[in-house]
């Protein structure tokens, strides 16, 4: 079954797709669930009616207006969730990851929603106040105009949230007046494909507000100009080829790269092994490994303990690990499902070995997962793998074994532990664990230029966390350096990042009248 | 005479240049100013210097602290203005020229310092709030924390402001706790020299704060990391080839672009020829014409009138370009003095040549200038150059003289000024000059994407406004598409963007202590 694209308003599905399509396999079975190719589609006609159709009916309405197309998109997308949920099983996914992706989405939409209503006026754009005089008299005033680029987004995403990344990304570009062509990552396409079904059946938003283009959208960079902006998300090497792609350099195709990196959590030397805190630290890392079966961009690859808690560290966290049951995610009490397909599983596999060439597997055997309910060798199944490493190694903390592993590194002291979150590179989110204030802020001045998010974790916030791999629509989600130096959400901030800011010089009369 | 690089606080010269050796003319006489070179430089040691020892002392220096820094500097250069005014006149600038460059960067660091002392904390980071709840409790709330980022800015500047630009960027890389590698453009890179001179001398600034490379810094990108930021100003092709760079894309090196971009000035149907305001039409184009000879990144080159006042603002700007005198930029009464270089005027030729294929030359000859005190033709002198063109051809739109030339375009109705405006992919500044209010907010409206600035001439501004060409520390400098998508300036933002936004999950009582 070949997957069909939505390019304006139709659904369509290449007809000769001939040497071109790809199979996508059932994460879990090994059995094809469709086949995905691109060749022939018009995407420069999908491009055209995004600019012609989509974008002036966006950019007509106010910015409350769009905020009840995100509630309207929300309800829609929640009136049929469970179809994704059930869908999300082929991609490996417990009913709780299915959640994570869907109804994280779902919140993403409406807590943009709100926050445009509160913090955007009623208008198509946003003039940025208060106006200053720009010279000795009152008549000659400056103010930024933040109007919507008459250009589209074109999302290029990851397969690892097939729900949340599209509905993410268009929470912030709908409510910037800006149409969206989405095109999903192969492995989980059927996944975004259904949920763009989802959206275009109920008729919420204007037509050319959103399109599919499932399999390779390569051929339409070339149409991409300085009005559009790239929303990027997945791997360091792609960015690194989207990003020097000549069309996109030449017209100054705006950019966003969020890389998954190497992230870490830290605990302070303060934190005793059996002590509340430490209970939540390893429920942190055990959590952050097998959800999503650890695929996840901001998941916890480096585990930074004090040497002397370096035992009881791993003794705790792979205890924590034998409590997780492996196995078809839709089984009773299986808390962990396989990862995407064989060839992740192969990736997962390599990047591990290589971490171990200076360490050793401390829990789980990455060659055969001990499963319930399926069999291991059809399904891309991988145990949690806790790896035990040489802190001064590079590997660790360069290599990025995408699911449910992760690296303890023991340090020496407090600078030590400083010098191997730096040496990340920079990522997406680090947790520092720890009730003692004077270490926590001095780490947190060290390491923060090194962080898109630091997620501090204490007896305080303990309870109330909501961990260290949810990115929230409030915060900055992107990292510097690795991490590819982009930003999302961040609240308003990543509407206002889509549009043009343009510094405005006029008489109060004209301002006024803006 | 070999200019010499100012590295690890120390003035160097390169020992052996050999072949490497650019000479640098003087504008005026032809005659050789100096010579450049970079060869066997240690610029690994420049930027380590710059890492381990400039940026811990501005790190550990609040926001007031650094804007002290910024006063002292101001002072400093300001008590020598005179010699660089004196050394300008070599690169073809008239008093009024070295002003705008000198004095111009005097400001900028005097308005940061009152900004940042105004809008920042005296602390050595930010935290920006207020804090968000991020669940249902009080315990666990978000902020984001703006940090100095541990690396260097990369200034690699423009010929055009040897003075202020490196001010300019100075100012907010100073306040972001940045210290600054200087790579000035080889054609004035004797003004900038004298420039870290003055400030070398005043000693106000911590060791490593600034350094400077003269010639090329190129073997230098491959040192570059995570933490730095690259300053650009220059051309697109060059901007091109350092956003490339597959060290600066591999470590998502932050690199910000202001290139030159096709700039317009629009008068609007209501503004009648001979009218005070159109008046001040006329002597916008004449200043942004002559000022500098045309260098600014942000002169107009295309001048949109309505078709039934072509003749009309022909005929006003010829008449006031005739009133220009041209020549020794040193001699009485000379309004305009020659370009930077002779192959900058061949460049201005070429340019000209190409739109004049659709167009002809109604003021000015481009292949010999009438100047005054000076002989023609050892120095780069070019008449003013107005052209008038077809507004429907490429060339007018895409092809920018650097230099002392505009094009005049005439339109058919609004809707055709818009579609012009945008024909320039992107710039950094565009006036609209017109009393009418439902035109003017119309016009903004529609073209504002296409622009980093929109200066809005009307009988009201017209008395007090600095002008279409002048960036101004309040407001955003930068524009989309061919004015390579950056960002500079735009008040205390300009600040924070050179640092690391971090967004910080943490209790109330962390919070507090931060």
């Amino acid at each position: 079954m070949l997957l069909a694209s939505y390019l304006q308003d139709t659904w369509i599905t290449p007809s000769a797709p001939g040497a071109t399509a790809v199979d996508v396999y059932d994460a879990v079975t090994g059995e094809t669930v469709c086949r995905v190719s691109s060749q022939g589609l018009d995407l420069a006609g999908a491009f055209d009616h995004a600019r012609e159709t989509g974008g002036p009916a966006l950019r007509a309405l106010t910015f409350h207006q769009r905020a009840d197309l995100l509630d309207a998109l929300a309800a829609a997308v929640r009136a049929r969730r469970e179809e994704l949920y059930a869908l999300s099983i082929r991609a490996g996914a417990t009913l709780g990851d299915a959640r994570y992706d869907v109804d994280g989405g779902i919140r993403v939409l409406r807590d943009y929603a709100t926050r445009a209503r509160a913090e955007l006026p009623d208008a198509p754009h946003l003039v940025e106040g208060p106006a200053e005089r720009l010279a000795r008299g009152d008549d000659f005033l400056g103010v930024h105009l933040v109007t919507p680029s008459p250009g589209l987004m074109l999302q290029v995403n990851a397969f690892n949230f097939p729900v949340w990344a599209p509905l993410e990304k268009l929470a912030q570009a709908l409510l910037a007046g800006m149409p969206s062509v989405v095109k999903p990552a192969t492995p989980t396409a059927y996944l975004t494909e259904h949920l763009v079904r989802i959206i275009a059946d109920a008729g919420v938003l204007p037509p050319g507000a959103v399109q599919l283009v499932v399999g390779s959208v390569r051929p339409a960079l070339d149409l991409l100009g300085e009005q559009d902006v790239v929303s990027f998300t997945g791997s360091a090497a792609t960015a690194a080829t989207l990003r020097t792609h000549p069309r996109l350099v030449a017209r100054s195709v705006r950019f966003n790269a969020e890389a998954d990196s190497v992230n870490a959590i830290v605990v302070a030397p303060d934190v005793t092994p059996g002590s509340p805190l430490f209970e939540a630290f390893v429920r942190e890392v055990v959590a952050e490994m097998t959800v999503k079966a650890g695929q996840k961009c901001t998941a916890i690859r480096r585990v930074l303990v004090p040497r002397e808690h370096e035992r009881a560290a791993l003794d705790a966290i792979s205890s924590g690990l034998a409590g997780v049951t492996v196995g078809h995610p839709a089984a009773e009490g299986v808390g962990m499902g396989p990862v995407v397909s064989l060839a992740q599983r192969d990736d997962v596999r390599r990047a591990v070995r290589t971490i171990t060439a200076s360490g050793r597997f401390v829990y789980g055997d990455p060659e055969k997962a001990r499963v319930v309910d399926v069999d291991p060798e059809r399904g891309a199944f991988l145990d949690p793998l806790l790896i035990s490493a040489d802190p001064d190694a590079s590997a660790p903390h360069e290599v990025e074994p995408f699911g449910p592993a992760a690296t303890v590194l023991a340090y020496r002291d407090t600078a030590h532990a400083v010098d191997l979150l730096a040496r990340g590179r920079g990522s997406l989110a680090a947790s520092l664990v720890g009730d003692d204030l004077a270490w926590t802020t001095g780490v947190v001045r060290r390491t923060a230029p090194w962080h898109g998010r630091l997620h501090l974790l204490d007896s305080v916030t303990m309870t109330q966390t909501t961990g260290h791999g949810s990115p929230l629509p409030a915060l900055r989600h992107g990292g510097p350096g690795r991490a590819g130096g982009g930003s999302e959400m961040a609240g308003i901030r990543g509407v206002l990042d889509l549009m043009q800011r343009t510094a405005l010089q006029a008489s109060p009369r004209v301002l006024d009248s803006l």
